[in-house]
């Protein structure tokens, strides 16, 4: 921590600091974030590029009475730590330690929570006309990313911004990358304005032609001195003109003096209007800015050299797994095509993509139109693989009920980061999935226990027999079983394993998905001590195996699921309304996640918090043994 | 029926008619359309806008291996009468009969199912790129109106098809008018160029300047010449033009001659390209050229007249004890606002709208933004009324869990049209929330059994104990119950009621929402026949009232849950877990929608379909008794 950085308790400090401090402060940030993320793993590419952002709009509004709402929340490091948040940002991401996001109840500066991408505008267009309801003169900055600008939200909250004439400032942080390349024909109309010969001559000058002299002329005459400035005729500036936005820009956003001078004027100026910046995605730090994809979310890392340090682990990722597998398929299939929206490496779809370019589509952050356009591609004949992470899902949950589902198409869901996902907290969990998805018709709903499962599931997914299949499956490494060199195997459509009988059980397991592993060990401590215990493995939530039920109910009076979801409407829903339906006298208990949002840790912690990890699953059947 | 009319039996039957036939067509169509509607009420008024599109676009393309496809569908009805579907018409939206949107099982020539707004691009470019990659030359078309044009979908699939550089074709159908007055920064821009008098010069000559000569000095030069035809520098051209998008437009969408000659030469033009066509709403007939928002979808009228039939009927409808409601509610409550994403008339918000227009925002389609709209709002103070129709909400899901309730914000869903809704069919039943929003954290989930219990239920909802809350009603009439002049009474959170209960009771019905009204007939007649039951009101899926069903389980053995939604995961997926978490010898029988996507009808017929109907209640509860 450096001098200056060391004094900064909340945004009332930067107020007096001179330009040359502030530069300062930026560096010190800097070495701040990469010292702490080294230790700590974080979302360090997005947020070093977005210091001299955070430092120039704490310095020039005042906060928290004017709001920023930071899209996403990957670029707001700085501003946490600017805001009070500094000694608690060495347990970011931690059990009990900050969010990696912006956050409500964390903070009065984090004018409102975020997580997923586009948000940004909508919020801060709500809490703009509420303040303008209550009197208020305050003032709304929304920060989004050139990835975020891709998704229809965005879109809505600036056409619905700019249909109101609201005061509002939107920032729009252009990295030119989001987490993979991001596509589309705005993002290169884009990349033509920031690469052209024209913003690179008037970058460096163009602002410091404009003397503040100007201001004494009146508001009007200045916006159309600064506009004067820019690029005129860009097709970009027109993008947002014709939202109703005024269009400023592109200035250098890694540059503080140029941020500050800029914002000030820019916040004397009513109405709608979006400032485009330019920043570089681990800006200020070498192995960052080199290879931007890996150092979004890099792990440990050593931060003198900046070597990533890589987990001596021999278990395959599910992401590998699923990305292997889809390309074997895929070879040998040639109806086969993957399309994501903006989780191209995170999804493991990039091992296909560097097979196959042409037969992989990402369409940036854009999840509603990912799965409507595989609708589109199954309606021609293709059949495409969907990779979207499960809590991404809930934004497209339409348009798999009424794109592919209703019309009987099949898209192969992928389900990434399903269950609990770990440090990215609340906002990321993936446990809605199961129970949301149960009702839709036309759908089979899987999830595998392992590796070689999950290779399996995928095969077998392809075949005619199969529906629109969602497949689910967590962040991370597997259990270390076999897959990669196995022949397929088709696993029948709807059909429970039983993985374990004891002739003596007074207690069945009924599990889904790779908690199947923890209920074994649990099993194995509980026949340990004479108690015996039925284990299916459930495999499919959809259609669910009736007859697993129906063996388990003539042989025990109870069950328990475990699932790693939500209580209600999952496994759980479907296991109780079968079994309340026979009448039989056998109870239904329940092991998941509990009825509240699970904050951040690591999955073991939030395993255990939730009550189902392997100890719990030993207790719950010990405890109906007991009974 | 017209002469050429009746011998159109397939879009082949179009190739040889000259303009004058097609011009005399369309005429035929638009009286038939009028006639057909008057009895079988439908979606007259975008139907009427679009006949010279659907009879242009099947004379110049060769459908059914080109492929149209119609956003949201209300535009279709001249599509499906020349696709084979003439006579069958006059069976539109009935039990049996046409689905009132294109459906893919229905016809070879609906290329992609439709009913939620703003899908056709994305869907048309999964069918382009699928057609591309298996050798076809076939042509894509969408169609959508300036209404979807608001959605963030549309703009997602502008965004990647024009990054894609895909050859497809989308038709703005721009008739400045959706359900109701549409709003935004982009519909500004709109109105501009099209209320201009250089759009209004040019209309009537610009294309016939446009000579067939001009074909032979290629493509690349034709498409500078119209081009150059057109208004040049105008925004909204800029803004399609950043998306990837070549502008045409804009052009008379109703002159069929003007519409098959440019149709013709843009087949021609490889490349993402837009028409930009105007119509008009209702086109053709007086009364709905009138009164566009009435003729959205008038019910019965007289052909000849236009005068709208009016049901003698003395029950309110949910709508507009809903409207009068949250405008009683906000006279005295200055944080109450209303808001809604293009159903302004529909939901009853307009009733506030015309009492209070500055304290109500209809934001256009787009239904995730109202949600993350409404959270901003709440989380400045207010106290918003988010008005969706439940099956639209499906596309809010993860605005409602991420932005909503994992924020703790406090914004009170009002979700009309939930359950069955009738004619509309698959694509608008709401049956899918109960099971979807029972998991989420720190939501209530109500339903009010009449009239007085919504009026009671929403004034509920803004006391300070309640949470975020979800109240679902249905579409159309009440039950007469008395509400108007009531004072309001509050509901305790999570309370049900009990409505009957017999002392020889042998079974338990336990509903949620109006079919408490069909359980309470049912019960009438089992009474009638000396079988005693008791009959909760649940009132609310979540908090559930276990007390209620402790009270339940002590007295009976068996339990039918009966509900207007999914049977899965429901108020039969929490009774369920319920009950079978305690190991009563209690059973839990459900009558609700099952598995499959439900076709069109009255309402009255889809309850008996289903088989929840008064009839189906009281033949499972004569069936427990007599077990």
């Amino acid at each position: 921590m450096g001098n200056i950085l060391e004094h900064i308790n909340s945004p009332a400090d930067l107020k007096s600091l001179s330009i040359e401090e502030l530069e300062q402060l930026c560096e010190e940030l800097r070495q701040y974030i990469i010292r702490c993320c080294a230790e700590r793993p974080g979302h360090i590419g997005s947020s070093l590029g977005a210091i001299e952002i955070a430092v120039a709009l704490h310095k020039v509004y005042d906060t928290p009475e004017d709001k920023i709402v930071w899209d996403v929340g990957h670029q707001a490091y700085a501003h946490k730590i600017l805001t009070g948040r500094r000694e608690a940002f060495m347990h970011n991401r931690e059990l009990g330690g900050l969010s990696g996001f912006p956050k409500m109840s964390e903070s009065p500066y984090d004018s409102f929570g975020v997580g997923h991408a586009s948000t940004s505008i909508s919020a801060a267009l709500g809490l703009a006309v509420a303040d303008a309801k209550m009197g208020s003169e305050a003032k709304h900055i929304a920060v989004l990313g050139d990835g975020a600008l891709t998704g229809g939200l965005a879109f809505e909250g600036l056409n619905n911004a700019g249909g109101l004439k609201a005061d509002i400032l939107v920032i729009l942080n252009d990295n030119q990358i989001s987490i993979d390349q991001s596509t589309g024909g705005l993002h290169n109309t884009l990349i033509k304005i920031t690469t052209g010969r024209r913003y690179n001559k008037l970058k460096d000058n163009v602002w410091s032609a404009l003397g503040a002299t100007k201001l004494r002329r009146g508001i009007q005459k200045m916006v159309k001195n600064i506009k004067r400035a820019f690029i005129k005729t860009s097709e970009v500036n027109s993008f947002f003109d014709s939202l109703g936005f005024r269009y400023f820009g592109p200035i250098d956003g890694n540059d503080v003096e140029h941020l500050v001078k800029y914002l000030t004027r820019l916040k004397a100026i009513k109405g709608p209007k979006l400032l485009h910046v330019i920043t570089t995605k681990g800006a200020g730090y070498k192995p960052a800015e080199d290879n931007p994809t890996v150092w979004h979310a890099p792990g440990h890392y050593d931060p003198t050299t900046g070597e990533t340090i890589k987990q001596d682990d021999k278990r395959a990722r599910y992401q590998d797994v699923f990305g292997v597998t889809v390309t074997r398929l895929a070879t040998d299939d040639k109806r086969i095509v993957g399309i994501t929206p903006a989780m191209l490496s995170g999804s493991g779809l990039s091992i296909m993509n560097d097979a196959m370019p042409d037969r992989v589509f990402d369409v940036g952050i854009a999840e509603g139109h990912a799965v409507t356009f595989s609708a589109g591609l199954a309606a021609g004949g293709m059949l495409p693989f969907c990779c979207i992470y499960s809590s991404f899902m809930q934004r497209a949950y339409d348009n798999a009920i009424h794109d592919v589902a209703l019309q009987n198409l099949k898209v192969i869901f992928c389900l990434d980061r399903a269950g609990l996902v770990g440090e990215d907290g609340a906002t990321h969990h993936g446990v809605f999935d199961m129970a949301a998805f149960r009702p839709v018709p036309n759908l089979a709903i899987a999830s595998p226990r392992n590796e070689l499962e999950l290779a399996n599931l995928l095969y077998s997914a392809t075949c005619d027999d199969y529906p629109a299949t969602i497949i689910r499956y967590p962040r991370g490494r597997g259990i270390g079983a076999p897959w990669k060199d196995e022949a397929f195997s088709k696993i029948p459509l709807g059909k429970a394993e039983l993985l374990h009988c004891d002739s003596n059980a007074t207690v069945a397991v009924l599990s889904i998905g790779p908690v199947a592993d923890k209920c074994r060990q649990a099993i194995e401590q509980a026949n340990a001590q004479g108690v015996g215990v039925i284990h299916y493995d459930m495999r499919f939530l959809k259609p669910l195996d009736t007859a697993a039920l129906e063996d388990v109910l003539s042989k025990v009076d109870a069950i328990i699921t475990v699932e790693d979801g939500c209580k209600e409407g999952g496994l759980h829903g479907a296991v109780a309304e079968y079994v309340a339906g026979r009448k039989p006298a056998c109870r239904v208990e329940s092991l998941g996640v509990p009825d509240e949002f699970i904050s951040q840790g690591t999955r073991e912690q939030l395993f255990d918090y939730c009550g189902y990890n392997t100890a719990d699953i030993f207790k719950a059947i010990m405890s109906i043994y007991k009974k």
